[in-house]
């Protein structure tokens, strides 16, 4: 039996088949946006155990459109108007191409110098681009889920000092704290610290934002209890409908107390590129860390999660290790990689995101992010002239949320309402949107971020929410 | 100005241009396998902020070839066989152009049922291939650092259940036992969960792996110290040099002592494909996690890394959160991937693996590693047959230890001798070795697992390293 890989031959043309298929799917995709796929379609599609056999990749390609295709609800299509939009923009599967052909790990500088040096890089351009000083160093991570956990070890490892030799059975009860609309990943990483789920306390929001003067209060309580004030997590952009904190107040509480001052700008932060958006984020570069995800709204495939840092020392000082079989004496004056998180191995994530800002441009990625928002606003407008719909608030970057009213019901047939409502839009297949809950009750959401989407898309969301309302 | 992506006919340029490149390098390249970079060479080249207007791509690519490749160490050529090699293979390569372009994100079942659907197969292939029986369930991560961090975090919501909601300062000092040779994740998980650096217990080897002995007599003790015993992450396949703790006497002791059992076989996993050695996995089935990576010995581009938890509830019970902007009521009886570790995004790895098993198929995944494990043992019986080196033990499965006596030299001589000699061949640049510390000794290691390395390549290295001893 032949070993090594594919012959190359074989490699050229199954490569070009990949290729011809995904520049049809860039071009468009007839699929509907949410896959209708049923449970266990593909499982019971699949043998239960793996082909002795090596097959032909014709055969494999065959599969792929015959039984992933039908399961895939399609991020990468312009009718994605769900959750918080990712694009796998041209240049940035061209850069995926090349790092899974390099199939490099940055672990430590000498196992590539150009990954860490270029991640470095790319990591400077974008806090230049997001009016964040030099001050704030960066590393990529997979998730903004990743990139928070990390910065919250740091901030345990720096304010819980008894804790590191001898772990948390030492110090008293540590508290995060998060507004009430903070993102789930928060509790994760509270939860993961080893703070229990009495270690997260989530504070209200005042006019969208967490509300500073109950941070401060909470903050003075948990001192009087005895327990340990860790970090506060601020907001800017959530999940639900894209409100901000207020970052200038919340640092000005979590420096009063010394604590770590963390930001979850994971959606919203490529806005800062948005000169006239800038002021929402005001106070943040007094952060400790940012997350900002350029495989949420800039157009790079997932994952590339930015963690910025204005205390790399503090990250390092949680994650450096040394290992026999892991030289690091090579690369003087350069970072580790493996020292900034939980993952040894990296991939060359860099590289994409150095693809998609070159290709674009800085004016070029600022004029796409200005259409989402304008487009935004104008959905929002007309959501807010017909009486038989309601903005949840005016939309500070590209999330909307707003509700039917449908007059009469009460509050509870008023959510089953729009729920049914948003899945008859989903049903249709031509765009997909989500829901969420914002002060107990349901509100659909539209988010616009993809690099493919156009106002047209926007503009046919409404008349098939409309119509779905009225059906 | 345009804003959307790159226009359809310069991407079909510009990635047959990238094509083109990967064809050629997957047939061969002439760079140094470890680079030459010096630090800094690249962040002088590159300027301090993003330009402002777009650029071409054949400027990028063009930037690429002139200042990327050179800071690149090969992992995927053939020349690679330093720490644990890993393969970008042509099917692998395949299956990333493919996730790219489709950028899904399948944080529940409802955004892509086919993504969750095909990873629990890959998953259940993969188990069945290993040996391993049907009641272990598999995830996707990224690394095996973070595998073994959500591993971890599992066993100390089951063990720990007072810190659940209160956190671990309810909780007596915990403890994870691993050995003096596990892999340096273990310790940054321990310190991640908050059990501090005195969280983790280093266990001695006897006979290569962990003494069961020496296990019992630590978990006594911190017993009657009134400790928490948490988990025993045993090792099959150290980093060093693929030695094997004894699973089924680990599993023995764990089990007396009601400790989750967690199997660190992130490199040497894939060899229990093969029955003659399927020995050396004996009692890992009785472990509550196990790691594997196919991102290193089964030519799947990084980051695949499958974790296996025979109780996959309590990996949910430790993860799993509702979210009002997430909602999970699609997919009845399917698992949402986000319950299964930290990270909410998912990208679409299990497509990837899909692709590699089938195209080499079982049999032929079995002839690439059997291939493998011959080279390295034939490596080491040159090594052995040589008077004037030694072989640190015989291979068990793809890394060989080994050093030059150097005659009359004192310990430290030796030491600094063999790593001389490494950084002779590896400046060489036709293959890429590293180095470890074995019984405070350092002993130079070659690991052999990319799909396209030849024997040619083991007997070169061999070569190389006689040159260098003699210089």
């Amino acid at each position: 039996m032949a070993v090594g890989d594919m012959p190359e031959e074989a490699f050229r043309r199954h490569a070009d088949t990949v290729l011809d298929w995904v520049v049809g799917y860039l071009r468009g995709s007839d699929a509907p946006v949410l896959s209708r796929a049923e449970p266990g379609d593909l499982l019971r599609a699949l043998p239960a155990s793996a082909p002795d056999a090596g097959e032909s990749f014709d055969r494999l390609f065959e599969d792929f459109e015959r039984l992933i295709l039908p399961g895939i609800t399609h991020w990468n299509q312009p009718g994605f108007l769900a959750y918080f939009s990712s694009s796998g923009s041209a240049p940035g599967i061209l850069g995926e191409m090349l790092s899974a052909a390099l199939n490099i790990n940055a672990m430590v500088w000498a196992t590539s110098p150009a990954a860490t040096e270029l991640e470095m890089r790319v990591a400077r351009w974008l806090a230049r681009m997001l009016g964040l000083p030099d001050s704030f160093e960066g590393v990529i991570n997979d998730t903004g889920s990743s990139s928070t956990l990390y910065a919250l070890v740091a901030a345990r490892e720096a304010r819980v000092p008894e804790a590191v030799e001898s772990g948390l059975t030492q110090a008293p009860p540590c508290r995060v704290y998060a507004s009430t609309e903070a993102h789930a990943s928060v509790g994760k990483a509270v939860r993961v610290l080893g703070f229990g789920r009495e270690g997260l306390r989530r504070i209200p929001t005042a006019g969208g934002g967490m509300d500073p003067a109950a941070l401060q209060a909470a903050i003075e309580e948990d001192l009087r209890a005895g327990h340990r004030p860790v970090a506060v997590c601020g907001t800017v952009g959530t999940t639900s409908v894209g409100a901000v904190d207020p970052a200038d107040e919340l640092a000005d509480v979590a420096e009063a107390f010394g604590l770590w001052f963390h930001v979850d700008a994971a959606y919203a932060g490529s806005a800062a590129v948005l000169p006239e958006l800038r002021h929402r984020f005001a106070g943040w570069e007094r952060a400790d860390s940012i997350v900002v995800n350029p495989h949420k709204w800039m157009f790079t495939p997932i994952d590339c999660s930015m963690l910025f840092c204005r205390r790399p020392a503090a990250l390092v000082e949680a994650f450096r290790f040394t290992a026999a079989y892991l030289r690091t004496d090579a690369g003087e004056g350069m970072p580790h990689l493996k020292d900034y998180g939980v993952s040894l191995g990296r991939r060359f994530r860099a590289l994409k995101l150095w693809f998609v800002i070159r290709s674009f441009g800085v004016e070029g990625i600022r004029e796409r992010l200005r259409a989402h928002v304008r487009w935004a606003r104008s959905f929002a407008d007309r959501v807010d002239e017909d009486d038989a719909w309601e903005l949840y608030d005016d939309p500070g970057f590209s999330t909307v949320a707003f509700r039917y009213l449908g007059e009469g019901r009460s509050p509870e047939a008023r959510d089953e309402l729009n729920r049914a409502i948003v899945e008859r839009v989903n049903r249709g297949g031509e765009v997909y949107l989500s829901d969420t809950v914002l002060d107990g009750r349901v509100w659909i959401r539209l988010s616009i971020g993809h690099v493919r989407t156009t106002e047209a898309h926007v503009l046919r969301a409404w008349t098939l929410l409309t119509e779905a309302a009225s059906a």
